[in-house]
C-alpha cells in the first residue's frame, strides 16, 4: 500500500522445504529479490561468488561491521556470516519484497532492528513427516538426522516469535499461502500507518 | 489449522461498501455464517424477524443480558442492540467462520473478550472516494452526508486497533483480500498455538 517493498524473513526446520519455497518465490523476479549472505568461509566446489554467498576475507568482513554495513551477522565455527544492508535497502526502496533465508537467531535480530520485517516459520505438518523427509533425502546418516531433529526441538521454542506459521504440506499451496500472508502483513495497521495518517488528515481537512 | 472457525468482525466507514462485501462473503455458505443482531426496536416495513434482526421485547433482551447471552450489546437512541452468543459459538464449533458487521465500539468490546477475533476495517482508497460514494447513493441529504463524514473522522482514530485495514477499491479484489487476511490471521502463532504445542510435544518425545 506504500509502494515500498517488505523484508521477508524465512526460517524453519531443516527438512521443511525452505529452499524449494524460496526458489519458487524468487521465480517471480518482478516482485521478489533474494538477499545473498556474505561469509568469510572458503567457497566449496561448485559454489560461485555472488550466487550461494559473497565470499570475502576476514578483513573485508571486519571493515563492513565497522561501517555498520550488516542487517545482522554472526560467527559460526570460526567463520562469519552476515546480511549486507545496502542490497536489501536498495531493493526495498525499488518496491521489491526482499527474501532472507536465515536461521532463528538471525531472524530475531532482524525483527529487533526492523519491527516491520515479516517473519515466516516453515514447518511440515508433523514431526513424523519431518523425519520422513530427512530420511528420504538419502544424504544424511542417522547421527546427522538426530542432530537436525535436536535442533528443530530448540527452534520450536521460538516459533511463537514469528509473524506467521507456514505449513508446507504441498509446495504450491505453501507458496500461495506465503504470498497471501505477505499481502495480509502489509495490511496490518502498523505497516500501513502512512495510509491511515493520510485518511485521518483528509478527514481532518473537511 | 485447528478445525475451528473464526470470529470475523467487519467494521468501516459508512459508504465503504461493507454490506456488499458481507453479502459476497456469505454467498459461500459452506465456509461463512452471518451473525444476526438482536434488537428491541420495532421492525420497519419490509424487515423480517431473523433476517435483518431478531426483534424482541425489552424484557426478553434484559433476560438475555442477565443470562450472559450476548457477546456485546449497547443502547442506542432508547433501544438495545446485541450479538447473541449461542449462535456465534455454535457456528464456530462447527468450523464455520462467523461474520459480524458491527460498529467500532462493539468491535473493540468483542476484541477485549475474544482476543482471537479477527478485526477488519473497511475503507475506500481515499476520503474523496468516500464522499463520492455517499453522494452517489442519491438517498442522503447534505446534512446526513456531513454527519457520516464526521463519524468517519471519529472512527478513523481507532483504525489502528484493528487486525487488518481492507481497502475497498474493487469489490471482487476486496473480497479476495479479506479471505487472504482471514487465512493469514489463522496462521499467526497466537491463533495456532495448539498446533505449535503439538509439534513441540512430538519433538520432546523423540
Amino acid at each position: 500500500m506504500t509502494g515500498q517493498g517488505a523484508l521477508i524473513v524465512i526460517s524453519g526446520f531443516s527438512g521443511a522445504g525452505k529452499g524449494t519455497l524460496v526458489e519458487k518465490l524468487i521465480a517471480d523476479s518482478d516482485r521478489f529479490s533474494l538477499s545473498i549472505s556474505m561469509t568469510t568461509r572458503s567457497p566449496r566446489e561448485g559454489e560461485t561468488n555472488g550466487k550461494e554467498y559473497f565470499f570475502v576475507t576476514k578483513e573485508e568482513f571486519q571493515k563492513k561491521i565497522e561501517e555498520d554495513g550488516f542487517l545482522e551477522y554472526a560467527g559460526y565455527v570460526g567463520n562469519y556470516y552476515g546480511t549486507p544492508k545496502a542490497y536489501v535497502e536498495g531493493e526495498i526502496a525499488k518496491g521489491h519484497d526482499v527474501i532472507l533465508e536465515i536461521e532463528v537467531q538471525g531472524a530475531l535480530q532482524i525483527k529487533d532492528k526492523y519491527p516491520n520485517a515479516i517473519l515466516m516459520f516453515v514447518t511440515p505438518p508433523s514431526v513424523e513427516e519431518l523425519k520422513k523427509r530427512l530420511i528420504g533425502r538419502g544424504t544424511e546418516n542417522l547421527e546427522s538426522i538426530n542432530k537436525r531433529l535436536l535442533r528443530a526441538k530448540e527452534e520450536s521454542i521460538l516459533m511463537h516469535k514469528y509473524d506467521y506459521i507456514v505449513v508446507n504440506d504441498d509446495i504450491e499451496d505453501c507458496k500461495k499461502s506465503v504470498i497471501s500472508f505477505i499481502d495480509a502483513a502489509k495490511s496490518t495497521p502498523e505497516r500501513c500507518s502512512g495510509f491511515i495518517k493520510k485518511l485521518q488528515n483528509e478527514l481532518e481537512e473537511l
